[in-house]
């Protein structure tokens, strides 16, 4: 017999806690009202029985949502009779963390009593793809511990695997690295806007006893403005007027990849932020670098000159020695594709690509055999379409304009363009949130209810489970879905996550009379 | 003498306590430090003391804020010495509570103390237009009665002058309407959302002590739907299928203007929503009438054979009732553009057109002699940008789309394509929300900073004020006003409203350092 880990009661107490305060209402006209009889007549439930039913070993919830993303096991099977104990089963504490989530999402509230619909109840459920994730930046502007601690019990309720962590940018450096704490003494907007070693530890504890892996990116070597607040001397292009020849965002700035020192220090801060984390991934991002900030920089120039060769050998050598820091941690490598696909640099098999330019970018990826995760700009950038933030664009448009509506994102197929023999090497996707004109104000209204379907379409797969377009425009399809996000987008809010309205309530009480030829 | 009005009292004491709890520090790099010797030795004001200069008699600021629009007094001068006392003049309470929500937004906070700079400063201003207004729909989605006094507080430290309420529409009918309770009870989306008497009367009288003016819109003969909810006799194709063809939006519906019963029915509805008003000014609407609505509908079929009249005599005989009873009560009444554009009614001059659709319709208005406000959805929307909320258009546009920028708001001209003789006419402007895909949840974030944009155009006019254009990129133009609205922006949050971010941070405090030639 083994005991029970703590973190799998700690989410049975929470879901027993959820169950009894959320007071979200059937989301049909009368609320549920006209249930009333049937609720009064109903039978009960006495209990939620969980167990193992496979040999694996038994281990923490957060153990198992850090265990190497190909071996995570997420399945579990839910039987919910109309009357006596329901039974949760699954291979591991995850798999039962998971089923948690679906079970206490069957309630509906009516003046006080508890009651689901249409039991019996069966069901067996997996996902379709293991890394299923946000993306938040961090470093644009600043996001208090506390918004990420409720974002992360969002995720976990619709069932979200990673979060992948972009601390720091150009802009600021806000991760207290140990061994290296004048990178955000210099490097953070404030004192107040930092995340101490403590906080993360927090974070990362928080969220891997909520099923959720804690993927970091220390974008490198674009990106990188920042760490020069506190080593100008690793810094190319600094600063440098006009930033657009320099950087795609202001302040230009990029490690200067050519410089032995550099390198040395960056592989150090690596090594250093590697002691933070439990999973077993990290990115060294690698997007939009750019060439005039390099062939400009004297420093930079004076180096090739000596060793005769290009910056892009330069480019090859700092990954391979970034990537060495990771894998000689048994970490696994993620790199933003434009590396691959624009630099061509050198990544070794175990690489996981990030393609995020457009969608288009998997099938390149795919045909160098490398495994990789979905965040193309024309699907799930969550903060596209608000106008450009440079102060003089006046009219301009966000550069991935427009805004990528719930159902842009639904209409996704994470096989597009591959072939069958490909499909195993997409590991799942992410929606980012960039932080240019994002804050702690508009995180919910911003990433809620729309990261849900980023969820949905990860754990679904590539179509609905009988096989057709999700967007089929039938009660199975697009309505059907459009009901379940308006359900989760009310719960929500229902538990203090301000999600935006998708809908006037007129049409989220009655599915499918707002479509347009209803 | 006269005793000084209780709610000038409590505006002072208001900005007491704003100044002492404001905790907003200067958005430049070290956020004052460099302030701090300058600070420690600067000079001290001991007051500011409030005086009103005119024969005007002494009325509470409520009392002024709902004057005739043309006859508010707005302006003052502040005074402030590097020491002493600094003075407040005006010649109207109203004039007052503008020059102290000025004088409240001067101060920095340095380490616990507060200073203001380039003292002695000379202020005398006044509005360009008196007619500065935010317009809510509180129907589509509802808006608990906290949300609209916060965003009330923060109208008031941006000096706007009008709250134009947009209550009910074909959604949802959330207003108490003494005597006719029954709207209420079956037409808002529940009992908890919805507006009681005392719910009017309190927002009203908070607005009025703020200095606005609660234009109440009752949106007529269209969005009208949820008035048949309580009373199908008055609605024309409700619920009529499919809805695009007999409405804007769902669900279908308009009145039955052609009745008499209607029309008198609906009179009485609005003389009942005059005793709940304390101003001068409110709104019949009049958008998006649809006409197959009333030529498919019997008894509105057998009124106009019956007296041998078409629908547009019928629509004229409706308007001229409605106006006839806000005319009765020395109430102006006022009316969306396309009633006159399209729709050709006849209405007297003392009414105020709503310019809705385009810009360019408001040269249309002045041409017909009428006072108007900008309300134009290609500037001022505050809603678009979304996509589609459709169940099934899934990758369609909001049909305002792209989102309006606030530097697509700041480049409006109130006065293009008018001639000096029709500057007159111009009343002022407003933003609305429409809230289809809004809420309680992100009002804040899709209201603000963006609000305060018609606030400043509005109040200064048709250009800076050294007559140059607001977006000219220079110091004076874009640059000091992406500077300002940073600066405001940081200074709602610092008070609890959720603002947006505008810009990474690291620009916030480097004005100018992103434009894209920087």
């Amino acid at each position: 017999m083994h005991s029970t880990p703590q973190d799998l009661l700690d989410a049975v107490a929470r879901s027993e806690s959820g169950l009894k305060s959320d007071s979200f209402e059937r989301l049909v006209v009368g609320r549920g009202s006209a249930d009333s009889t049937a609720v009064h007549r109903a039978l009960s439930l006495d209990a939620l029985v969980l167990s193992l039913d496979s040999g694996r070993l038994i281990r923490s919830v957060a153990d198992e949502a850090t265990v190497s993303i190909a071996s995570r096991s997420e399945s579990y099977t839910l039987s919910i009779p109309a009357r006596g104990q329901a039974r949760l089963v699954a291979n591991s504490t995850l798999g039962l963390f998971r089923g948690l989530a679906t079970f206490e999402q069957l309630w509906y509230t009516l003046d006080g009593d508890k009651y689901l619909l249409n039991a019996p109840i069966e069901i067996a459920d997996e996902p379709a793809f293991p890394y299923r994730s946000f993306s938040l930046d961090t470093a644009r502007n600043f996001y208090p511990v506390d918004d990420i601690l409720r974002t992360l019990d969002a995720m976990s309720w619709v069932k979200m695997s990673v979060l992948y962590w972009h601390v720091a940018d150009s802009q600021s450096f806000p991760l207290e690295v140990p061994g290296f704490p004048e990178l955000a003494a210099k490097g953070a907007y404030s004192k107040e806007e930092m995340y101490s070693v403590n906080d993360v530890e927090l974070i990362i504890q928080y969220a891997n006893t909520r099923g959720i892996d804690v993927v970091m990116e220390l974008d490198t070597p674009g990106h990188t403005t920042a760490v020069g607040f506190a080593h100008p001397e690793h810094v190319a292009c600094a600063g440098k007027s006009p930033w657009a020849k320099y950087a795609n965002e202001p302040p230009a700035g990029q490690l200067r990849i050519a410089s032995n020192a550099t390198v040395e220090f960056v592989k150090r801060v690596f090594q250093s932020v590697l002691t933070m984390m439990t999973s077993t991934m990290m990115s060294t991002g690698g997007d939009e670098v750019n060439l005039p900030c390099w062939e400009e920089d004297e420093e930079t120039i004076d180096v090739l000159n000596k060793r005769n060769i290009a910056i892009g050998e330069a480019l090859n050598e700092f990954v391979v020695a970034i990537q060495g820091v990771l894998k000689a941690n048994k970490i696994t490598p993620f790199i933003k594709g434009d590396m691959i696909l624009t630099h061509n640099v050198p990544v070794t098999n175990d690489t996981v690509a990030v393609v995020w330019q457009s969608s288009a970018d998997a099938a390149g990826i795919a045909e160098r055999g490398l495994r990789f995760i979905h965040q193309p700009s024309n699907y799930f950038y969550l903060d596209c379409g608000a106008g450009d933030w440079v102060g003089n664009n006046i009219l301009g448009n966000s550069w991935c304009d427009p805004f990528k509506t719930w159902q842009r994102a639904y209409s996704f197929d994470p096989y597009a363009n591959l072939t069958e023999a490909q499909f195993p090497l997409v590991l799942g996707g992410q929606m980012p949130l960039w932080s240019e004109q994002s804050s702690s104000e508009n995180l919910d209204s911003i990433v809620w209810p729309r990261l849900a379907v980023a969820a949905e379409v990860f754990w679904t797969g590539g179509t609905l489970p009988d096989g057709t377009s999700r967007l089929a425009n039938n009660v199975t399809g697009g309505r059907a879905a459009f009901s379940r996000l308006n359900e989760l987008r009310y719960r929500l809010v229902d538990r203090g996550v301000k999600a935006i309205a998708l809908q006037p309530k007129w049409c989220v009480l009655r599915p499918g009379e707002c479509d347009v030829d209803a």
